[in-house]
């Protein structure tokens, strides 16, 4: 049998040091758990641009399909903002999601113990915090049509437009429901059905597919505006969250914020199964790409290191290997092993990037 | 001289219970301050569509455009969900906004030193916190074309359309700088021009605005899941935030909750000057009808109360007299007057809504 094959896109920023970090894990687990990975490496977002004038090559996007997984750093960055819209870094992270058809986003929002008082919110408001945002990451107005700025009278116009079909929204309530089942059985569907006609559609579909496929999972909806705040009230309320592309942006964000736990947060972007029977998959850190401290050496490898155990569990169907990853990063974390972004303005002095890839090699 | 004109719509929930207690302050700054409104009341959201099957009627609509100021309740409750779309209590309110053209929502995010703790958040991240978030109110996805639910091939496609004009976020924007030169001079713009055309045009107008008629203004962009993650991180960096009618929605709920004064925030919603030089106006508390404790007599009418301070010095030109308002609230709280919603689960024992009402009165 052939080794499955990892697709690598460190992206911009902190994207190539965090990812350097993962290099080492994947090495490791190649090693020494006899899980081989044949790795291959390209550009995406800024870079891409930087070498071929386009955020992401047609080359790439073929190499991405037939990956087994990829594994995405960052994309982004201030010298980038001036180039036209079309050939903007995120347009190459957009055309790997859409063509891939990675439809549903995961995005644990999880406050790791020894982090807790990181956080801006209360320790008993956030301690043991554990859920799960599902997004839908392929439609919505991220990519509906007509979308533009065209001249109208004597003025111009911005235009996006937000587009949901019934089996889109389906299939990411199953993924919802599904990943409910192996955790607290509790979905909360949020979007705008007081507003929006797409959030009436989007709450009636919600909800067949629960009546009709998943009677057993207790499933609520909330506006994405009391979403909002509730997250920031009480977010133990929730175990699973599903919800559009857009509201799901913003909400997965500020829940991952509110862990304190922000540059520790993986994610996974999964669509259909593919013939081999994985699912097209695109694991990325939900941090951005940084610019502000890239090629420092003071990011924090671990939300990338993260998404590595994501892609182990979701892709690769190693959990106990995803676990012992995890564990690796909880027991450096109990140890008070901290990148500059996990201190507190009282205390000790932090680990570099490589410093925090030799704890958790450590731990392993 | 005649009286101006108070159009009063308390609406579902417990909007008449709060708007009650308006009243009696109304009443108050009439017989003790020289300040005679002429005060009329009038049905909007489901309680117009119980009495009329609309949530707002063409003469409740056109009572409104001849109002001096309108102040409003809240709308909907569970009862009016199997409403059709078009019916639905919210329909009436976004009338309103619409037909009166009131494109720029005041949101004051404000932290009551007396309710500090009440937040979710540590209190050193709130203690002190007083933002602006101006949001557009009048366009955008909430009332873009084409909208709906359509049938394609065998399947159904709910869509909505997010629109901007130059001249619509010109005009919100001038309210944002306009208010950030009366407070702490700085503007920070929030959209999601990484994905959205309209995003792109919103940031461009924005800064043109800035750079040609408010140089002495600072003025920054975030990305609005940035800026929801920036709100829950540490919200002292914000003076004024200007964004569109649905990240405002969402971001301005977000910041509200974070105060842990929800229940005592209040909101205008500005237009252009009428023939009297007031502009037209409309003001309401953030929070929602609460039908969970409608009727009861448990609801906290200070955002309502604060909702009229805001008429005061919006629309009537009375800001000392506001400020006398303001400062009977605060002295209620710092006394430790606290409404159901305002205790912890420690904590003595809640005075009703009238009973807050008293209290306010008395501190006046
Ligand atoms: C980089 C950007 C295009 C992206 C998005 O808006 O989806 C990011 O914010 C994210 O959440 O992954
Ligand atoms: C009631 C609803 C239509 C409204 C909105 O979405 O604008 C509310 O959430 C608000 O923020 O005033």
């Amino acid at each position: 049998m052939t080794n499955p094959n990892l697709l690598i896109l460190p992206g911009d920023g902190i994207g190539p040091e965090v990812m350097a970090e993962v290099r080492r894990i994947i090495d490791w687990f190649g090693a020494k758990r006899g899980l081989a990975f044949d790795v291959s490496e390209d550009l995406v977002g800024g870079a891409a641009y930087d070498a071929h004038g386009t955020p992401l090559t047609d080359a790439t996007m073929e190499k991405a399909q037939e990956a087994d997984a990829v594994l995405l750093g960052a994309v982004g960055g201030p010298k980038y903002d001036v180039l036209d819209f079309s050939v903007k870094p995120e347009r190459g992270l957009l055309r790997l999601r859409k063509e891939m058809d990675l439809f549903a986003n995961l995005r644990p929002a999880q406050c790791f113990d020894a982090l807790a008082d990181f956080s801006s919110l209360k320790r008993d408001v956030v301690a043991g915090l554990d859920i799960m945002i599902v997004r839908e990451l392929t439609s919505g107005i991220y990519f509906g049509e007509p979308r533009g700025i065209i001249h109208e009278g004597n003025e111009r116009v911005g235009i996006n437009t937000q587009r949901y079909t019934e089996s889109e929204i389906e299939r990411v309530a199953r993924s919802a429901f599904e990943l409910a089942r192996r955790r607290g059985n509790k979905v909360c569907s949020m979007e705008k059905a007081n507003v929006m006609e797409s959030g009436v559609l989007w709450r009636e579909v919600v909800t067949k597919i629960g009546e009709t496929e998943y009677p057993d999972v207790e499933l609520s909806h909330m506006y994405a505006d009391a979403g909002a705040m509730q997250l920031c009230r009480w977010p133990k309320q929730f175990d699973v969250i599903v919800t559009d592309n857009l509201f799901g942006d913003l909400l997965s964000d500020a829940a991952a914020m509110l862990t304190g736990s922000l540059g520790m947060l993986p994610s996974a972007s999964l669509g259909a199964p593919m013939a081999n029977g994985r699912p097209k998959a695109l694991y990325e850190p939900v941090h951005g790409s940084a610019p502000d401290i890239a090629g420092q050496g003071k990011a924090n490898p671990i939300a990338c290191i993260l998404s590595f155990a994501m892609a182990l569990r979701y892709s690769f169907d190693q959990g106990a290997e995803a676990d012992r990853l995890e564990a690796a990063v909880e027991k450096v974390l109990a140890d008070g092993v901290r990148t500059a972004d996990l201190m507190q303005s009282d205390g000790g002095s932090p680990v570099s990037t490589s410093g925090m890839g030799d704890a958790v090699l450590a731990a392993l």
